[in-house]
């Protein structure tokens, strides 16, 4: 299974990323903006939201093309939130991935028009795709919209962000880190997931299935984000172990334990899977895809 | 005229004005982000770009509340563009219609975070409410997005923006101003017309009409800007005045001089009312809309 995932996720990644710069507009657009959206959008990555997007297509047996502009969006959102995040305003960081951040490379000025233009065409895109495929229909279209803008937005990733910064310094209990990481991180898997749905045309109970993995693996992709900061390997990383706990900040092996925390992850992964298998989605990608947010090591 | 337009302006701004704060969510958000948002929203203007939207759907005889979200999603727009050009690493404003910038009430960090959210927001209050409201059909929903994303965001506004922020310092001629102009202001209100258009259901020739009408009014819009920092009211402004040239800004009048820049202004209302009257709206308030664009000394 291991050499079968290590597959499956090289070749989505790769289709993935086929699409990514396609995606974007370049006619009428300034250069320097342009590259600096590209930069971001290629800089590597695991490609999660995307992959989520397509593996919830095969598993309905639903043609994957159809997920490709909103596997598209969700990665321009993802990538737009970094950019943002990496501001000097923000956290600061002059590495993302191992390459310099987009302000860094394209300065402050053009990385925040990079991040609002990604943010906007994220939305735009699946508007006009949708509007071009007749496989979709127009009420799913505004649905997608709906659901990403509500996970993305000041209710969902957006608000984490800002519940993150105002934490920085502070002594945070387990229910406002939860919350933080929920919308921070969870959300937007959450909306990949759904959006699937809405493509595939998943029933009710296989809707609710999804939203629950969703949740259950944001969670779990937290708390192993927080264990790899503890006993990671930088070199994998590609950023520097225990600066969590340089830095005081309230993380789940802070709060729990390592040891506590490892069995959280655990049940979190069981609970996800379960949900799947009980609507008859055990054979599906997602199962795989549910072990590695547990087992990747970067 | 002047005494109803005058009249039509302040029904107007207070009915859109009685809708903003309803159209953000509250519930689950960061009580600071929250408030940051609210306070742009609310921090007054002119309201233009909502009210064209309404304008156009009195003008087809269409109910105005059918315009509500959108021209909400549109202010929104409008309000995170200028959180953001007020950054530091932007403009670097302290002061916005004589109220501190968002940044120097709640930090640059928020501020960041309260313009993407709005931008957010409007995306996800135009598919919630539309999907909810059965005289839209879904479809038009679609399009509406489309249409707004492509005008606000890289293609659009944004484009607009990086553009003013490359030709700064530099001898500009008159295409790349107006390109600058077309975009970082004109878009947004071509996005209110032409989406007001869809909403109200225009035929094709009233839809070339209204976008017509959007271009010239948008070009119209920013020669009266930088006529008004030559010879306007640094009381009315909540400007100072002459900052254009201080700045060695290239603006319409620095390259044609004030008179041309004047009767081009003049060529372009008469223009836009021409373009409605040839499609029998000759008497909508968006005839008086265009001479106030023309006639605002603020």
């Amino acid at each position: 299974m291991v050499d079968s995932l290590h597959t499956y996720l090289e070749e989505k990644t790769a289709y993935i990323e086929t699409h990514l710069v396609p995606a974007l507009e370049k006619e009428g657009v300034p250069a320097s903006l342009y590259e600096s959206m590209k930069y971001s959008l290629m800089a590597g990555g695991k490609r999660l939201r995307p992959m989520l997007v397509l593996a919830v297509l095969e598993a309905l047996e639903k043609p994957l093309e159809r997920g490709v502009p909103f596997a598209c969006a969700l990665e321009m959102i993802h990538t737009y939130s970094l950019i943002h995040d990496d501001l000097p305003a923000m956290d600061d960081d002059d590495l993302r991935r191992g390459k310099p951040t987009n302000h860094k490379m394209f300065g402050e000025a053009t990385a925040i028009l990079a991040g609002d233009a990604l943010l906007t065409r994220a939305f735009s895109l699946i508007a006009e795709s949708y509007l071009a495929n007749a496989d979709v229909q127009p009420t799913t279209t505004v649905k997608l919209i709906a659901e990403l803008g509500k996970r993305a937005g000041a209710t969902g990733m957006v608000g984490g962000q800002m519940a993150d910064i105002e934490g920085e310094g502070k002594k945070l209990d387990l229910t406002q880190l939860e919350y933080i990481h929920q919308h921070k991180t969870g959300d937007l898997l959450v909306a990949a997931l759904r959006g699937g749905g809405y493509l595939a045309e998943a029933n009710e109970s296989q809707m609710r299935a999804l939203t629950h993995y969703g949740f259950c693996i944001g969670h779990a992709f937290q708390i192993q984000d927080d264990i790899l900061n503890v006993e990671g390997d930088e070199k994998q990383l590609g950023k520097a172990v225990g600066s969590d706990a340089d830095r005081e900040k309230a993380t789940y092996p802070s709060l729990l334990g390592l040891e506590e925390s490892k069995q959280r992850l655990d049940a979190l992964i069981t609970e996800a899977k379960t949900a799947l298998a009980e609507v008859g989605l055990q054979h599906s990608a997602l199962m795989p895809l549910a072990d590695y947010v547990k087992n990747r090591t970067k």
